[in-house]
């Protein structure tokens, strides 16, 4: 690996804030400001602002005490609280023949992650997962801590919340809410999904066959939760799939989900035809072991639907979807994670590793949005729902896609008519078709109105989508686009404390205080580097935009304390 | 002026469809499709696509058979449909004085636009408006123009549409939708602003004292035509605004609307205090007579409004409202627009400007929207409005600024109950207030839902909003993230004909048909940069995202005729 990873916030320090409950300390990232400077009656006026407070995404990245050597991979944070519950095992060896043969072929390692952490089990085949200690009244360090990460400064600034452990709990063991939260992934920091939590948004990254490697792709993870990623998905279907995971889940603070099919597929060159469950089963052991956080399945998409997308514009585009339509049609056969989702839910619920139920029926053009297909699948969803909840293991639903703007509604109440209210996770929606290269746009304007609605997550979109695979920058845009989505739900969903970050910035900005503006924002480089394109000379007393004559905000100052009082 | 000017659109032609009621020719853009080609049973099947029809904002520039010299300006369009009704006149001279002023100054020579037309204005001092005609069941050659430019291929298609010429003159003469067309300004084509028509965007440039010029102004106009913006406001606070704008408006083929107060003021060296209403109506007289399509005009901004601030976070951030309010406060007086409302209107229907209620107290933050001060100030413009329609002047309300999503329905709902059904011109508005750096999107968030709900136009905020001056990227990135806003609320609202174009992109995109994915898209540029960035061979058969083995698309062609028929 090339270099020392680090992430670095203007004028914040890392911060911990530590459990009632347990002995947990929760990393927070603080903004220090300025004061506000008045001139009242011909004398200055000085008012501190106090820090705000932010979810951080980045884990020990921006802790400067921290060592990171991406050769180690991270602090274990996880392992501890794990090993308490003494409920599960090392094991002495790796279970999947995959893994086996991939660590006995030295030819590999010159690439291989050079620590090998033996994988942990459920002992005697019992659930281990959240759910299940949600389910038997047990406050985990997991459920505290994500109370604690969803409250931001709430208590410091007196903001009601009812996000309490208790009430995380409460979410879990009703399914309404998950923590994906291997134990074979203890680095990652426990972050929750649900609707009534902050919302959450994935990125994907991964090498197609084509392009990228292993150093790019972990550098991409990393860049990703500087953004602020909260999950990330490894899409990776390239060679050395294996290795590439590895380096990632091992210097990766975000949970880490996969869709295995992908993988199953390169052992097997791509022929659909040779899939079969001994292979997709020993594929989903090798990352359970590893330490993959969720699992995407295509299990709901049944052969009873496939006469359903006839008329369809754009057929299927989920890639899991029309590699499991390919297979029933070749074989006449149903779907083999459908009748093998219960043998799916007996390992998943070891390791806790959550189930993202995938839509492989999501509609990829504005025409095909909720049509029978669609729904057909979600219904299908629902009913698996129920069958991973029986073993306790936490699900995700996923969704669309592209769907116009009056039909995303529609769309989130048939999740929430058919799924029992586990949590929604879509991909956009983009709301228009027309607009390649600009689709982080048209996604995050469908993005932000399904997860006002209830979406638990979303998924993040490239400028790149339907043209290329994104490079670094395009990562960035995506995430903050999805971040604005996301945090704009938030506000209008009155999410505790959401506006703590607004009115800091908004306040700033009304004192001319550039730097603290800057500071608070989701990309303080762009906003920073932006203005400096713009400045010709000083840094205060009015914008760039309307020159010194007419800045509204300092005509308003000037006016203030005598027509505000009339 | 330093060049030729073009637009070229690829595969498209400029195609012209005539009139049925009046000799007129609508120019729009029909984009040529490849052939789809399928194999079945070994046999190459070829489909024919047929062309889709564009709406189109680039008057002649996109059209190689007319010539185009920026020193001569545009054909003027409109000059003999106005000639023809015979209720106006050519003056001899200009009539105010600013603009002998500066047609004496020979010093400007050199900067000067080198044709002088004169100014045309009502014979007798009557309304020669849209709205007066629609009044008096006449449909003008600008009412027709219209519903043919807003039908796009309806009729080819057999798609049904509400949008016939009398229903045009309807809309108009109820003050539903204006059509912004001083006589002074007969190059622009006629286009229309209402909420049953398609969603406008506008855009804004301006040469602030502090940065660019001329040719750049002018340069930045037919780049925002280019990219589809259908109105432009000249927001220019530096030198030689006069000059500028006779440059920008001779060359411009939309709209062009001002915010006439700030030149105004450059007149008065920026003192507010010296603000009166015979130079701002020496103003308004100078801009009407050459062509300034639409005024904004702080008129509803009331001294009785500016305790309802008091606790904002950022006061007035309207440059405008920040003015009137200084004004007002200095001396303790009724903001003039207000008080000389009825004159300002006695002026405008003479060359048929329309007025833009400017909202002077528009929220700048997520802790100021839709409080006591804006619906206040809002309630006033629906006074206005119907002062302005018994002059049968054509209005819009213009609208906020910062709103979170939850209080976007209700801001529209608050319009809809005050102001008579007159078209909501709205700023975003923005989501929230975290993101300097990407405000179009914070804002093209907000812009699609506000659309949606019935506003009527909505102006484009680009990356520099809060920090710097748009450059001519910035303008298209701006531009684009609001055609896609625009778009994604035609589709929402049902609008006949709109999802055309989504549809044949869709599929081009499911047939591999590259080239007409991109010519289709609103970025055929862009979208085409960022394709090659990733190609490594062939250009069909899979996508770049997917790499060849996984590609859904596809995937689902080849078990298309086996599986969908099963």
């Amino acid at each position: 690996m090339k270099k020392q990873q680090r992430i670095n916030y203007p004028a914040s320090k890392k911060i911990y804030i530590k459990g009632k409950i347990h002995d947990i300390q929760v990393g927070m990232r603080s903004v220090t400001l300025l004061d506000t400077i008045t001139m009242e009656n011909g004398k200055k006026q000085v008012e501190p602002n106090n820090p705000v407070i932010l979810y951080d995404t980045s884990g020990a990245y921006s802790n400067p005490d921290i060592p990171i050597d991406i050769t180690k991979g991270l602090v274990r944070l996880r392992q501890e609280w794990i090993e308490k519950r003494n409920d599960t095992e090392l094991l002495p060896s790796f279970s999947s023949n995959y893994c086996k043969e991939r660590l006995s072929d030295s030819s590999l390692n010159k690439i291989r992650f050079p620590l090998t952490n033996l994988p942990r089990k459920a002992k005697s085949g019992n659930a281990i997962t959240q759910m299940y200690y949600a389910c038997q009244g047990i406050i985990t360090p997991e459920m505290e801590y994500v109370a604690i990460r969803e409250n931001q400064q709430n208590e410091q600034l007196g903001i009601e919340t009812h996000i309490t452990p208790e009430f995380v709990r409460q979410e879990i063991a009703s399914g309404k809410a998950i923590i994906p939260a291997n134990i074979n992934h203890p680095e990652a920091e426990p972050m929750i999904i649900g609707t009534n939590f902050l919302v959450k948004i994935n990125t994907n990254i991964g090498n197609s066959s084509l392009m990228s490697g292993i150093d790019e792709e972990v550098e991409k993870a990393i860049w990703s939760c500087k953004w602020g990623g909260d999950t990330l998905m490894d899409l990776s279907t390239g060679e050395h799939i294996h290795e590439t995971r590895e380096w990632i889940i091992r210097n990766t603070p975000v949970p880490v989900g996969t869709v295995p099919l992908y993988q199953t597929l390169e052992k097997l060159n791509g022929r659909i035809t040779d899939l079969n469950w001994e292979i997709y089963r020993d594929t989903l052991i090798e990352q359970c072991e590893q330490g993959v956080d969720y699992f995407t399945i295509h299990a709901g998409l049944l052969r009873s639907h496939l006469p359903l997308l006839k008329n369809r514009t754009t057929g299927i585009v989920s890639r899991g979807g029309s590699i499991i339509a390919n297979w029933m049609t070749q074989h006449q056969k149903e779907n083999l994670f459908y009748t093998h989702f219960e043998d799916i839910c007996l390992l998943l619920k070891q390791y806790d590793v959550a189930v993202s139920l995938g839509d492989g029926l999501r509609p990829g053009c504005i025409a095909d949005a909720n049509d029978a297909g669609q729904f057909a699948e979600l219904s299908v969803l629902g009913e698996l729902t129920k069958i991973a909840w029986k073993h306790h293991v936490q699900v995700l639903i996923e969704g669309p896609g592209h769907v116009p703007m009056h039909k995303i509604r529609p769309n989130m109440d048939e999740q929430l008519k058919h799924c029992h209210g586990a949590p929604f996770y879509t991909l956009g929606p983009l709301t228009t078709d027309i607009a390649p290269g600009y689709d982080h746009i048209t996604s995050a304007i469908g993005a932000a109105q399904i997860a006002r609605y209830g979406t638990a997550m979303i998924c993040y979109v490239t400028p790149k989508e339907h043209l290329s695979l994104p490079d670094k920058e395009d990562v960035r845009t995506g995430v903050i686009a999805y971040k604005i989505a996301a945090h704009a739900a938030d506000l209008a969903k009155g999410h505790p404390g959401a506006q703590v970050r607004d009115n800091a910035l908004s306040k700033a900005r009304f004192d001319f205080r550039w730097k603290d503006q800057f500071n608070l924002s989701l990309d303080p480089e762009k906003a920073l580097e932006y203005y400096r394109t713009g400045r010709l000379g000083d840094e205060s007393g009015h914008c760039t935009m309307c020159g010194p004559h007419f800045c509204a905000m300092k005509l308003t100052k000037e006016m203030n304390d005598c027509a505000l009082t009339e």
